[in-house]
């Protein structure tokens, strides 16, 4: 027997369901593609919310290519407005922080019988923007340590990596709860490097020490992270704000073990050669992330006492070449 | 009666002279064409040392446009091998610094009776150069205040500013010798700016105030004084860049005026657009002067135990166009 959907969240516990969760993907892109369709692969049911890419994949489905094994999905739950999506037990965010102003609208109906919400958005403080819709209790927060690219309407190409870790957000970000273990274990059986996190804000911030170099640096430098990575001087610069963020992290209280500044910079040099998501939106004109992942890092030092003079270098600049480019191509 | 070249320089005092000193220009682009064409027209002897241009200047003169009056000398001492070139008094080097390999070759010719060298060039420390030629008691130290482009051969544009300042190096560089002020004195009868120090380094940093944030970031934003400083983020970031560069100088022992900082901005609020000549360098695909304008200061700033973390993170991305635009053009 099928339980309605008013009867679903009585209490919001999905803990001891037998029943798989029913989960909702807002921004079904290189992140939100990836993640939902190796889910619904996995035989879970999976909403995705399309924008531009609706059409297409109704008549043709999602495809995507993945070290994980091909695959594509012919009979996907897709919608063109959040409106006709159902309740979901875990509605994952995977929108750009840059379309924020849209969460009101969009993340009410596949939460609205007290589903909860998994921020992956790039940044710091990402969920924040989730609370406000849904209040302080049912918002989770999570990185993607992710090489994948949206190359086409419904086709994702995952390159590299694909860690997942996430946990609970704000005061309760102290433990891993019985829900964020149900969910990482759901996620595991569909295939996904899925891991558990009961610190957060360190989770956070050691993504930035990678994001806030090669997302910056590929943009002001125009390059893929490859060409940063074998460049003597992006390399030390890299380096630089790898540990400028490293030590803005603790002076905010949050100790990311210091091997993680080398860890970083190896990584990104056996890396597949990638083109940063701030690059890929910079190329194609669209906004870019520029203060959920530079302008808000800078912002919790800053309160904290602590400068980044490089970060906020690169920061500056980024406004600038983002200002200017709205302004030739919007007259 | 004129005296032998030979003659000239026994006791190299050329305080007493009556007659007019004699010039040699090395380097004669938008900086040297416009202060050599300024004293040539007022009826100095100015031998200039032409490279791509000698043919055209010897055809057709050199062209100056100036709100000083534009002016066309029909009648120049042109060189293009400074082996042609006499003795002279002063040699004013204009030359790039990243062309100071040649400078064992270009100046021993007229400074090879024991003439002094001004040193114009751009950067910290770029008198070295010179010394390592004709010794520490010969070589001046200066810095232009200048917006002045070469338009074409033999062709030189002055824009704006025009100021040059100029004193004793090294040592030296603690009063207005007389030779410094004969010298100021015989250009500011050509209608030069010109004005004497008694305190080289301070000019210098001065300099690098502006240099360093508005020839730094014009290429690393691809972008005009003007479009630099209508900016808000530019402006900010440029603002950090003379407050860093300003603390530095202090870090050296060199106290610029607190008021100087504010200055440097309002000067290129109220400038023409310009292209710094770092920019031209770079869109030219000319080696830019990053080391004698960025690198030898933040240098010498380290040596003192002073970070400049904003400077370096402009250097490197200095270096890093720099290196990529020459990895694409010599294949």
């Amino acid at each position: 027997m099928r339980i309605s959907d008013s009867e679903r969240f009585v209490d919001s516990d999905i803990i001891g369901r037998m029943e798989k969760l029913r989960y909702a993907i807002i921004g079904a892109g290189a992140l939100g593609g990836l993640y939902g369709g190796l889910l619904a692969r996995a035989g879970f049911e999976v909403h995705f919310l399309f924008h531009s890419d609706y059409d297409y994949v109704v008549e043709h489905g999602l495809r995507v290519e993945t070290k994980l094994g091909d695959f594509h999905l012919t009979d996907v739950h897709a919608h063109a407005s959040a409106s006709t999506m159902p309740p979901c037990d875990v509605t994952i965010v995977g929108l750009k922080t840059t379309l924020n102003h849209l969460l009101d609208e969009l993340l009410v109906p596949p939460t609205r019988d007290g589903g909860l919400v998994l921020c992956l958005q790039n940044g710091l403080g990402s969920e924040d923007a989730c609370v406000a819709v849904v209040g302080p209790d049912r918002v989770l927060g999570g990185c993607c340590f992710l090489c994948s690219n949206k190359v086409g309407p419904g086709h994702i190409r995952h390159i590299d990596q694909g860690r997942i870790v996430f946990g609970e957000y704000g005061d309760r970000a102290i433990d891993v709860s019985s829900r964020v273990q149900r969910i990482a274990d759901e996620m595991q059986s569909a295939g996904i490097d899925a891991h558990t996190t009961d610190d957060l804000p360190k989770t956070r911030w050691k993504k930035l020490m990678w994001n806030i170099p090669f997302n910056g640096l590929s943009v002001v430098l125009d390059a893929s992270t490859k060409e940063l990575v074998d460049d003597p001087d992006a390399l030390a610069l890299a380096e630089s704000l790898v540990r400028e963020v490293h030590a803005g992290a603790a002076a905010c209280g949050v100790h990311v073990p210091e091997k993680a500044i080398a860890t970083t910079i190896d990584v990104t040099k056996v890396m597949v050669p990638y083109d940063s998501s701030m690059r890929l939106d910079f190329l194609a004109a669209r906004p870019m992330e520029i203060d959920a992942i530079l302008g808000n890092p800078i912002r919790a030092a800053a309160e904290a006492g602590f400068a980044m003079p490089r970060v906020e270098s690169i920061y500056r600049q980024l406004k600038f070449l983002d200002r200017g480019r709205h302004r030739s191509t919007i007259p």
